[in-house]
């Protein structure tokens, strides 16, 4: 297929990256933004040309979600041949605007779109060539759309190393909603907690605290145009939670029946969690794990990951538990069941310190 | 000093871990546990001797948290000389009921701690001998207790790797209310949520949501004595949350004022969440991170990061973002930001794929 001319609208994180990608696939790319410094910074990171196209064959509107709509209404008279795609996070509210405003001629060249992929950093200057590589890319189409419409955005998402889905508005807004926009607010809420607290306390937090608060560093304003843009589907969401956050509040007031609310509650998520994919969005994989302890010298992990590579061990995953006060820290390496005895007698030879190690389930990491 | 011979009770996953590293730091430890199987395989780990001692300069009670108080009674009383501690997460309610049945003279010779260390999994096969290695250990004594027996304890937490932080009992359990009970609860609500909707949804979960929901996958049954063991301080905290929660639920309606409210609560997120120290016990750290994208065939990551070793590199961090459907993934590294330059062309001239890339906060990840 011929590559089109895209037009980014909005440098961003988002914008800009994907002006990156674009172009390192060979695409002819076109920016605007708002805010000409924000332009020129993405033109300067090489993310496209910051330039007015005459005839573009996609535009991509990749501003701030609250105003999405207007701007891919605009885009759609402007560019009257044009394909105009987005990148918002929420479909529904979307479409909705766009089809208010538009006939049904300019509502078939709009085809909404979302790719999984984003920063807890903000702007063109946080974006990345690859930060859509081997991302799910979300496209939402009808049987109204014209193929060969459908297949440009297709392609342009591919172009990114994206992995295209196909989905409803509906169903994909439900679903970003639990597996986004939820675990975005609960994270908030739970680090907000810490904030009033005496820092000797909060020194006593483990890799659990940070792991489950990592997200709450996200952009406020971002998140506050997302939220509020899925509004019915996140409350409906957050009111399940509320429910059950109730039923555990209740619970520790240790009545008769309460060891068992708890204890079922708690088994809920073991099994909700042992519902996400593992890598390569197959089922959870069984990886074995080797733990290895290190001190925290210069060149140490180097040593440490060239000396797995030269024994032929492929590394899964890999976690390191940050040390807290002294410069030692441990480092679990998941590698396939297979090759956990040849990596533990392997490191262990090489002088590395080795604890005792069990295979475990990657799913109940 | 010399090292006094110490008996656990109780061979899960903790007492297996201690004894382990006591042993390797030169203790004699025996090990007892309601259950012969368990203690056999924690013997024969290499915890310590399966045996009842005569007079054990310690006594570790690693138990269940629901039976840690009456087993520290009847090891007060049945080693009239030892110092006893035990390894609950959760130490007020622990102490309170210890006081009621011993003399002030017995109460003496009990000192709690809390080594703030452990694994989603649990049980003597999970254990590893440097679980404790870079925790933070909490000892919670106070002006009556003897300063040799305080010693003792002290140094068979040093011996295990562990840095000793000393605290009030209640100080130490609203600490661990939010930093790790609280943390616990939401995980596990958030992952329940994922329990019962359409596998096609959850295959766009991204790392956010396997970052908040990790710990979701921990043992039911341990958690719901420590949720229990901790009830007043936990449903403070989780109240808290439900207010919170509230607003974020009714902001979600939209009405005049929403968006400020919403914005307000996910900063007050920002700030919880740049509070949590970084690697080391200090400050956040500002690291630079280099970001490379990888094929995820065998001995990549290893070849990786035996470039980055013979660099002279040191790697402060590694996360690794989990590919979805194709076998492609990123890996950033963060280096201290004198070595980003270094790192960034020395991996170009290698021929790795290094997108731009930017100093960023630690902090922010």
């Amino acid at each position: 297929m011929n590559r089109p001319a895209v037009h980014v609208i909005g440098t961003g994180l988002l914008g800009t990256s994907l002006g990156l990608a674009l172009r390192r696939a060979g695409y002819e790319v076109t920016l605007a933004d708002l805010s000409p410094t924000a332009r020129r910074l993405a033109a300067d990171m090489g993310a496209g040309t910051a330039a007015e196209p005459e005839d573009p064959g996609i535009v991509v509107v990749a501003t701030p979600p609250d105003v999405a709509a207007p701007t891919i209404v605009e885009a759609l008279r402007r560019w009257p041949e044009a394909t105009v795609t987005d990148v918002a996070s929420v479909k529904t509210a979307i479409l909705v605007r766009v089809r208010e405003q538009t006939t049904a001629r300019e509502l078939d060249r709009y085809i909404g779109s979302h790719p999984m992929a984003g920063r807890e950093k903000s702007g063109a200057i946080a974006a990345r060539e690859d930060l859509f590589a081997a991302r799910p890319w979300v496209v939402c189409s009808d049987e109204d759309t014209p193929s060969e419409r459908l297949a440009q955005v297709v392609a342009l998402a591919e172009a990114t190393g994206a992995s295209v889905i196909h989905l409803d508005p509906d169903f994909h807004d439900s679903s970003v909603a639990r597996v986004s926009h939820a675990p975005q607010v609960l994270a908030s809420l739970m680090a907000a907690q810490l904030k009033d607290m005496p820092i000797d306390g909060v020194g006593l937090a483990g890799q659990g605290l940070r792991d489950v608060t990592r997200i709450a560093a996200s952009d406020p304003g971002l998140w506050t145009q997302i939220l509020t843009g899925n509004a019915a589907e996140v409350r409906e969401v957050l009111a399940a939670i509320r429910g059950d956050l109730d039923t555990m509040i209740d619970a520790l007031e240790l009545a008769p029946g309460a060891f068992a609310s708890i204890a079922s509650l708690l088994a809920a998520g073991n099994e909700g969690r042992d519902r996400i994919p593992g890598k390569h969005g197959a089922a959870p994989a069984k990886y074995a794990e080797v733990t290895v302890v290190v001190d925290d010298t210069p060149g140490t992990l180097g040593r440490l990951f060239a000396d797995v590579g030269e024994l032929g061990v492929n590394i899964e995953d890999i976690r390191i538990d940050h040390a807290t006060g002294i410069r030692l820290g441990s480092v679990d390496i998941s590698v396939i069941p297979a090759a956990q005895l040849t990596l533990t007698e392997g490191l262990l030879e090489r002088g590395w310190r080795v604890p005792e190690a069990a295979i475990e389930q990657e799913g109940r990491e």
